[in-house]
């Protein structure tokens, strides 16, 4: 039997302060720890709070608060994506009960608009950053660099960057769409949409065009492809360039594609659809087409949604632990900050196969 | 016939230098204003540019690079929720065009959040706020005047707040919510679910105690409410308790209150619901109870999505001009960051009805 702790001689917490005091924990770590923005009004009630528990700061605590912001820095290519706000919940979350806030700027998939955000998150005097890069090749990474030479910890989340020996927090992507579409495969499916692809100009004619394209693209796209890619090869299935959606990433752009990808003589019977946006616009095309799902096309999304639950039929998605992906990116920086080394290693978590009822055995 | 401008004459603009140096405005303009980081390569870049149209930067831009910081601080309630998400890009989207930086804090729908939020953007030296506030009562509101009172200009978006005399940007919640009611009773519905309405600790029993309960209540909740009476007073339908929710704003209880308004022996054959997770919650308690709309219930929800026009049938919805929102938000915050005096007035946006093909006549 394991002895109780003994509460009347431990210390007591910032929690427990925060809680005689009435107050959120942030705000009482704020109020002791001497940094940052509290009202006098609260100010006065954790200061007696703190004098009735007889709570002392520890050392480690105080060393801790000096020289830093008790800020972090996060930059997402797209707040209105409920994967990125997931994610931005996750790290706020975390970070709180450590006693940090959590700034946010999005940047809509601009590299122009990245770089300018870690300019303003320099500027603010960010502790560390977490950034959802858009950058791909080498010359992109410069900004981020820039970050690092100033002694400012940064972690990547969503998104690896081959250029950058930074830690970073993903899923693996690759395995999930492998997943998804084994699934399909298992129920009959040979004729496979991929939505969406790498962009291109002009769309791949060969899978060698393709991939060369998926490798000059966002990391989490090109292993998306990748991951469709080995799913055909284990099921000795060909590849057929007319099935991968490779035009711009808008919802519209995904309703046309689609539009002509069951328009085909040979037309596809099933849809892995890897982005919110893609899933809606397939869904549009499916319906335009004069189909439904399952019974005619089946369909399997990315980022669970309670709209895909209450869809009819619910949909088989792919759910990302957005949370944890957060909570982990926070607690990597966090512990950069506090003088870890950076492991420079790829985090890498489960995502979640949803299976619901969009998916039905091939009927043609 | 207008004469042309004739651009030769024309001094160049911060846009044209910012095209010529292939950069974003953004960055074109943080370098010629003097004002935020730019990396070594584009401030070359944009002066290069600059030197070669000529341009000059003109007083009154220079004056006001003097003594601002160049960012927005933003405080919503939540930055997972897809009307939140729209608000932050217009904000950002007008700000940016106008060479200001927006930085973004959630607060969780937590008062005590956003007080720390609130001294998180002063710690930051913004030079102006935008919160979407959880204040309610008088007590609420020290942590805003006092941004006021160190002369950082403050607007509110989405929700007013009574004790405050501010520029406040937000749609006409009534009124859209009785165009939504009226819609349904239109259609010949008597027996009308509103969720959700103020939370309460136990279930209104009459309109009074909903009411009072509303007046405690965030504005935009108590505004919808009120909305959902007018059109039940214009038609003279009896105001019913059980059909309006007040537990926590949650999906689970939106779902565990509309089980029950569907099991009622007068039960209910039309919802309202003004929050998206009020709407997927719904959806599923008309599937869990065995019937489907628009046959049986028929649905109107608030803030339109992509799902809601895939869903089969698609959703009557209100949209919410949520970039207009933002925009206008924006607009106001930097013409009094500029030195215009805040005009206190309530700026009100029009919502729209997206008549789509979840509302049916009454059929018992």
């Amino acid at each position: 039997m394991a002895a109780e702790r003994d509460r009347s001689v431990a210390p007591p917490t910032i929690s427990e302060v925060a809680a005689e005091a009435g107050v959120g924990r942030a705000s009482a770590a704020r109020t002791l720890g001497g940094y940052g923005y509290v009202s006098p009004e609260l100010r006065e009630r954790v200061l007696s709070a703190a004098e009735k528990l007889g709570y002392r700061a520890n050392a480690l605590a105080r060393s801790m608060s000096t020289g830093v912001s008790h800020t972090l820095g996060l930059i997402v290519a797209d707040i209105g994506n409920p994967f990125f706000a997931g994610v931005t919940r996750g790290i706020s979350d975390f970070s709180r009960q450590r006693g940090f806030d959590t700034i946010v700027l999005s940047t809509h998939e601009d590299l122009e608009e990245e770089k300018a955000a870690v300019g303003v998150l320099i500027d603010k005097r960010v502790d560390g950053m977490i950034i959802a890069s858009a950058a791909v090749e080498r010359d992109d990474v410069a900004h981020i660099q820039d970050a690092m030479t100033r002694g400012i910890p940064v972690v990547l989340v969503d998104r690896a960057v081959e250029h950058l020996a930074l830690d970073s927090v993903v899923i693996d992507n690759r395995e999930a769409s492998r997943r998804a579409v084994n699934h399909l495969i298992e129920h009959g499916h040979r004729r496979i949409g991929f939505i969406w692809g790498p962009p291109m100009k002009k769309p791949a004619t060969t899978r060698r065009a393709l991939t060369a394209a998926a490798a000059r693209s966002l990391w989490t796209d090109g292993e998306r492809l990748r991951g469709y890619l080995d799913a055909l090869d284990d099921a000795g299935l060909p590849f057929d360039a007319d099935l991968v959606m490779t035009g711009p990433k808008t919802e519209q752009n995904a309703t046309v594609a689609v539009s002509r990808m069951l328009a085909l003589d040979d037309r596809v019977t099933a849809l892995f659809c890897t982005e919110n946006d893609a899933l809606t616009g397939s869904l549009r095309a499916v319906r335009e087409s004069g189909f439904s799902y399952p019974a005619d096309v089946s369909l399997i999304g990315f980022d669970d949604s309670s709209w895909a639950a209450v869809m009819e039929p619910p949909l088989t998605m792919i759910a990302q632990p957005m949370l944890d992906l957060g909570a982990r990116a926070a607690e990597t920086l966090l512990s950069e900050i506090e003088g870890a080394s950076p492991s420079r290693t790829m985090h890498t978590l489960e995502a979640r196969f949803v299976e619901r009822a969009s998916v039905a055995k091939r009927s043609r």
